[in-house]
């Protein structure tokens, strides 16, 4: 089958790989119907995080079950699923708790590669969720959305406490914070303060739900979002980067006792202590439990409800691949959909 | 009037000083009854932190209200009150959302020194709390444990989101620590661990309410709480010491989704902003809005449910305020209180 590979910072290749089998009785095999490019997969295609080894490349997926191993009950061949990017047993006490993305036995999708014909997924049954039937072309774009990118910026304004009265300011205009935008409007917030500087960014988050653009970063940025609230800060803080400068911005946007849901994949970040006590913020974040809410998000995509997969605005053959990484990095692309 | 004074680290004087009179309309004078040595004296009195000018001390206290400012309403001269470290106008944005120690008009008790026989405090009104009689004279130590070390306690415990069928674990042993017990008890958590190598206050912390002693510190420590609970970790830990070895501590014994709820005023502290991100844990707290939770405390107080003062295991007249700091510097005692 056909795998997306990395070799090198900028070296991103389409090889012939075996198509995987089950491995354990709790596997599926899934047809993946499109995969896309992540905002983290930029990290190593720019040199920031190592490259050790030719690797398996794609951690977000939409795909149609091929097989199931034996101990799989509730997935079946032929279903049309959606899942995590990461693996999760779904019935652990951290799963339960609705942290799927740190359960005891999670596993990371991106080691295995989606960005290819064929997937495996392990604990399938508790990982995936089936559509109720074949879902429209014109959904893909959505529901594959929701396997990362939306859950992840919708986790980001649940772990701000987005909601009916509060100002939610969002830090990071790629496709996690746009999202973000689209969920912390779904959660009934009243002002929506999307911080960008691109054109074509701006617009689509109004189009998601934001009612204030503000253009300045860093102490500028904050000193607008205290502008915008009567001096106080938000009540939330989305933060969809993952530098220094952008949690910074982040905390000190944040009201003290508000919160900032922080999802952009941390880099190099170290937190001053005594300023973060002093801040009196709520500090909440990391990996996406998305399967906590991918059932919800699916509902409300095939309802017609959310149109997520709008952060989708370059679409390419898997096969052209490293100009889908290559648009993203020059940011000529907000998210890029590879088609199989 | 009296008041203690310190020069330089190690030396704490009683000295004569003039005795406050009103600034504000929204001040009130009060004749302290009581006041205390707090573990954050500790510092400058170590050399922790910087004293660049003899300093008044102590920002716990309790006393009678002797003379208010023309535009306050509810305190009234002869009133036993109860306030918090901070002053707070109680009305802003910040106040009504329970962030009283971070108001919009915060002012820290500290810098006007509450271990004194005379004390002005700001914005009297938002700051206080009266007891409906004078109270009895053996419920003073708990009233004043309630102006900071148990309302910090508390909420170390109500940040950590202790409570039913929850295993809270608390870093630390002094009385923040031991109160931090006492609050997860009060708010229903199933087993309390604490974590402390003294048997002293093993003890009492046992009789505030701990099910489990560890005297395991760092990763040593981290992997008996994982043990205590199936692998998971806790589901909250209250931090009440400020290091980053506690901090650490804290964060890596809370399992993902968890809660850390850190109250230690924090020293040279640096949070790995990668780990955070991984840990998955909800992390809240800073300088404790007391006022928040003075009535509710003061009640429990008079009602002789809860007994804070116990750990005042050191009573001394306001004249040997520098022998009281010197047992807690060396643990001798936990917690040294004050009379006047």
């Amino acid at each position: 089958m056909r795998q997306v590979v990395m070799h090198a910072p900028g070296d991103v290749r389409v090889e012939q790989r075996d198509k995987p089998t089950i491995v354990e009785p709790t596997d599926a095999i899934i047809r993946v119907s499109a995969a896309c490019v992540c905002g983290s997969d930029l990290w190593p295609w720019r040199g920031i995080q190592e490259v050790k080894k030719p690797s398996p490349m794609g951690h977000e997926y939409v795909g149609v079950v091929e097989e199931v191993g034996s101990a799989v009950r509730d997935i079946k061949p032929g279903q049309f699923v959606v899942g995590s990017f990461f693996a999760s047993d779904n019935t652990c006490e951290i799963c339960q708790a609705g942290y799927q993305s740190r359960c005891i036995h999670a596993e990371g999708i991106g080691g295995l590669g989606a960005q290819a014909e064929y997937l495996r997924i392990p604990w399938a049954d508790g990982t995936l969720v089936a559509t109720p039937e074949l879902p429209p072309a014109d959904l893909i774009p959505s529901l594959l959305a929701a396997s990362d990118v939306l859950g992840t910026g919708w986790f980001g304004a649940v772990a701000a406490e987005a909601g009916p009265g509060k100002t939610v300011a969002v830090v990071g205009d790629g496709a996690v914070g746009l999202l973000g935008v689209l969920a912390a409007r779904q959660l009934g917030a009243e002002r929506i303060i999307a911080m960008s500087r691109h054109e074509s960014r701006q617009k689509l988050a109004r189009k998601f739900g934001a009612t204030d653009i503000v253009t300045e970063r860093g102490d500028d940025g904050v000193a607008r979002i205290k502008d915008l609230t009567g001096g106080y800060g938000a009540h939330s803080v989305i933060e969809a980067v993952g530098t220094q400068e952008s949690m910074m911005q982040a905390i000190r946007s944040t009201r003290p006792g508000g919160h900032v849901g922080y999802v952009g994949v941390s880099h190099g970040v170290e937190l001053p202590g005594m300023e973060l006590f002093f801040s009196g913020v709520h500090l909440h974040g990391g990996p996406a439990p998305v399967r906590r809410f991918l059932p919800g998000l699916i509902e409300l995509i095939l309802q017609r409800e959310i149109d997520p997969g709008q952060v989708f605005d370059l679409e390419l053959p898997l096969d052209d691949a490293a100009a889908g990484y290559q648009a993203m990095d020059e940011r000529r692309a907000i998210k890029t959909l590879l088609k199989l």
